[in-house]
């Protein structure tokens, strides 16, 4: 874990459409940067995944029902619509921001629900229905294509609680330790370290988000220099329920 | 932003004592890791800064109040103490985990009260008492030694609501932004952002920590290659009352 980190945005992806073939893409873009070692971990953006898997909804489509009428308060309800369809539970409400746990366990702003840039303000793109699953296929088709054993992060930004702005987090992985629990081992002074958990995932998502960006259109970079091989899963870092604090 | 980041981990300091002059032993790190470059953002982990500090607690000298002896619930109750008297208000308290809002303003397990692991179990490191000063001293300090401008961050480890692990977090910083604001900016699409604050310091902090460690007594880390330049403060990173769904 202490050797340099480096963090290679993966440049020159095209827009993605349903049914693109986002390994072959990622790989292109990967040569351009030198291509993948033994070890790296791919970090790809939500969005990326979610538009090739089709996880995306036009508002024309959708047809708002009293409750998110109630709930968006000024906003378009139709939006509203399609965050209570994939909310499990409503967190908090300040219309019209919504707080919500998804099917899938994530807390987080609008279920995951995000404008598409790319498509304009009438196209909402949903999180991948099982960001593991994506984050394990992703993995498969690399090696496939390149030979090579790399872990992926699928990521997403995410608000905190008490804390201003996103960083990025990680929803699906494959191939990568997400939790290192360092329970059990010793520090240098030979202390043994009571109950710490590094969510190493998510520090991961965020050090890639630092050269992705929101404005430059790189949806997925490489970091290197880690050893973190494993067979987390994304789930790993959703706290659960009973040990929840802030429900 | 978007060229590729290092992350450098700085080894071989000392184990370290009050009074110590951090920025001269960081320096002497960076020369064996080739030095300080123009734009590098240097993090600290916390514990460094508050033990040269001198904001060390020995449990010897502590007596625990009823309230600290009811909190404890078997775990030690001087321990307790000293976190009530970091805590300006306990949020949940699960004995004998208490998460608290300390005098600066950030919510996080134990008042930000840590164990020393070097100085053994009777031993507590406290947060600084203005991790602001102490990024904005170090840079000073690092200037007068280097000649170079890099920008600070004082990092911890904190715990997330709903997420399990800890990511490390920015608690006081100098010479960087801490939030990277895209309201009113435009993707690459041309569609603008609304709202969009990236918490950049808290992901800096995080990607230092992947290098840094906790059982390999490496207390800081380099991070080369954003263009962050800026006069933000901690503050900045902490969520305002009024705003706050989860108090």
């Amino acid at each position: 874990m202490t050797g340099e980190l480096r963090v290679i945005p993966l440049r020159g992806m095209p827009e993605l459409e349903q049914g693109d073939d986002l390994a072959v893409l990622l790989v292109e873009a990967s040569s351009r940067a030198g291509g993948f070692e033994p070890g790296d971990i791919l970090v790809v953006a939500q969005k990326a995944v979610s538009k090739v898997e089709g996880r995306v909804v036009h508002l024309g489509a959708v047809e708002p029902s009293p409750r998110a009428r109630s709930l968006a308060a000024g906003a378009d309800p139709r939006r509203i619509e399609v965050i209570l369809g994939e909310a499990r539970e409503l967190l908090r409400t300040r219309p019209p921001l919504v707080i919500a746990e998804t099917r899938h366990g994530f807390v987080c702003a609008s279920a995951g629900v995000d404008a598409s840039n790319a498509k304009g303000p009438d196209t909402l793109v949903l999180l991948p229905l099982d960001p593991d699953a994506s984050a394990a296929s992703l993995r498969e088709r690399l090696h496939e294509l390149t030979g090579a054993e790399v872990g992926v992060v699928v990521s997403d930004s995410f608000g905190r609680a008490w804390r201003v702005g996103t960083t990025d987090v990680a929803l699906g992985v494959a191939g990568i330790t997400a939790v290192l629990d360092l329970d059990g081992l010793y520090d240098s002074a030979g202390y043994e370290l009571h109950a710490t958990q590094i969510a190493v995932a998510d520090e991961i998502a965020g050090a890639a988000q630092l050269v992705m960006g929101k404005l430059d259109g790189i949806p997925a970079a490489v970091v290197r220099g880690l050893r973190l091989r494993g067979d987390a899963s994304g789930k790993d870092l959703i706290m659960p329920r009973e040990r929840d604090l802030f429900r």
